[in-house]
């Protein structure tokens, strides 16, 4: 997959996913939920308040059927009955207009069958005009600090949703402010560490490497000039950051500052679950469910 | 100061300042000064190995005197004698080919005339094409994990600079992944107490507010979303994150996958001090040199 658009395209293709969507009344979540429809990706579960759904329904032309949608008042409810809707017979779970704390509080105590391994991390999947690829970021939504087990869990979830999106075999860079390793820098040594647990097959499915700095993970040129050889430097798909606030720091500078369209999804569900949030635009919205129908194939 | 032209045009306008560049001898290095002296923002003297800058003068036609090349010849000796030559009847001192650490030594061996507080910092001003105005990134470059005095006098050191080149009252935003204070997240907990600090007088010269995610600190209608209100959020000149890795990644983000034109610099001098990288391009350190200039005005 080389742009979002591709992503769009091929999600239209096969069947349409069932898709419950935890608090849908609000306008732009059903917007996103009735291009998505039109576009036969989606064949919507709407749960939330009836009457605002059937309004905004109608306003918006989406086409459902009364047996669609789904009373819930509040956020725990309509979280709660989400999740269960979504392990009894449908493919994706979409948060609307729920809180995240109540929606990953219901994900988490179903996590038996809803996890794949202990931790849920946060994912952006990021076309970025000045790079010739799609780029995944991770994790700066879900995990704070995470410590050494915990990055190996989000690196796999990060490896497991690019391949089920069509990345063969991912590379992976473990990002720091600088390539070498340094013990003041203790990113650095963790990238050392995931990047030996990988070569040991602790961690699979791609090629994982670190430390590394953004424009010599990303470029070619940066990689040349500071001698990285290998498959990572300079060719990286996937960017791990060491926390949370600077996988969100770029993250959002990507998305914002370096942006073209973007989707945004949870790693680690045995089925893809969509976390946009209040700001995100009904573009955002349909570019996070192509990805999610895509990886429920 | 709307556009890095316009700080480049500014810079031209005055008195040329003393510029001493420590490790000359480098194409790119001096294709800047070059290029600086031609728009009457610089006189130079250039220190390295002075057969290959008288070459490399010849050949970029920069007009230099032999008064105007000292000879040098390790990393060490260079950066002394550029130190030394700055605090003797200098302006400015940029860094050419000489290792970032051999500089830094020399510069905090002189640490009594040249510093203004304990503590320097690495500051990049960036170009955003998303933004309309320009933005101020620290420490993504010196300070690895800075406690919260060593932060405040980061934060000081952004407003100084900023101060310098024609803000006013430059709007520092303290960045954490999240806009609330969370115990589980030490960001978000030291950004309240620096503001706290900036609100006692302890931090100066500017509006100091956070914890703030990127989104709401640049754009207005992301503060509104959340319900932000103050001189700060949406309007950041002056972006601090919390450690270098975080800082590296969105400086780096900015400059390489959002920028168009960035300047890089020392903050915390009393003689504006460049440290551009080898990568950096002879546009970044055209950038650079007129921000230094009109710093030391």
């Amino acid at each position: 997959m080389k742009s979002m658009e591709e992503i769009i395209q091929a999600a239209g293709e096969g069947e349409p996913a069932r898709l419950v969507v935890a608090g849908a009344g609000g306008r732009e979540v059903l917007k996103s939920v009735a291009e998505a429809q039109r576009q036969g990706m989606v064949k919507p579960l709407l749960i939330g308040e009836t009457q605002k759904i059937r309004a905004l329904a109608r306003e918006l032309e989406l086409n459902i059927s009364p047996g669609q949608i789904i009373a819930g008042k509040s956020d725990r409810e309509i979280s709660e009955v989400a999740v269960e809707k979504l392990l009894e017979d449908q493919d994706i779970l979409m948060k609307g207009l729920v809180e995240t704390s109540s929606l990953m509080k219901a994900v988490l105590a179903a996590k038996d069958r809803l996890l794949k391994r202990r931790l849920i991390s946060h994912l952006v999947l990021a076309e970025v005009p000045a790079l010739d690829r799609l780029l995944f970021i991770s994790d700066g939504g879900v995990n704070i600090k995470p410590g050494i087990e915990e990055r190996a869990e989000i690196i796999q979830n990060a490896i497991d949703a690019a391949r089920q999106l069509g990345w063969e075999r991912p590379r992976v860079a473990l990002m720091a402010a600088v390539e070498k390793v340094k013990s003041s820098m203790p990113a650095t040594e963790e990238a050392a560490i995931l990047s030996k647990m990988a070569d040991r097959g602790q961690i699979s499915g791609g090629v994982v490497e670190g430390p590394l700095a953004l424009d010599n993970a990303l470029f070619q040129d940066a990689a040349g000039i500071k001698g990285l050889t290998g498959e990572v430097a300079g060719q990286a798909d996937i960017l791990i950051t060491p926390d949370i606030v600077s996988g969100n720091l770029l993250g959002k500078s990507v998305v914002y500052l370096a942006g073209g369209c973007f989707a945004a999804f949870i790693g680690g569900t045995t089925r893809p679950i969509i976390v946009t949030s209040r700001a995100d635009k009904a573009e955002t919205r349909l570019a996070s469910l192509a990805v999610a129908v895509l990886m429920s194939d």
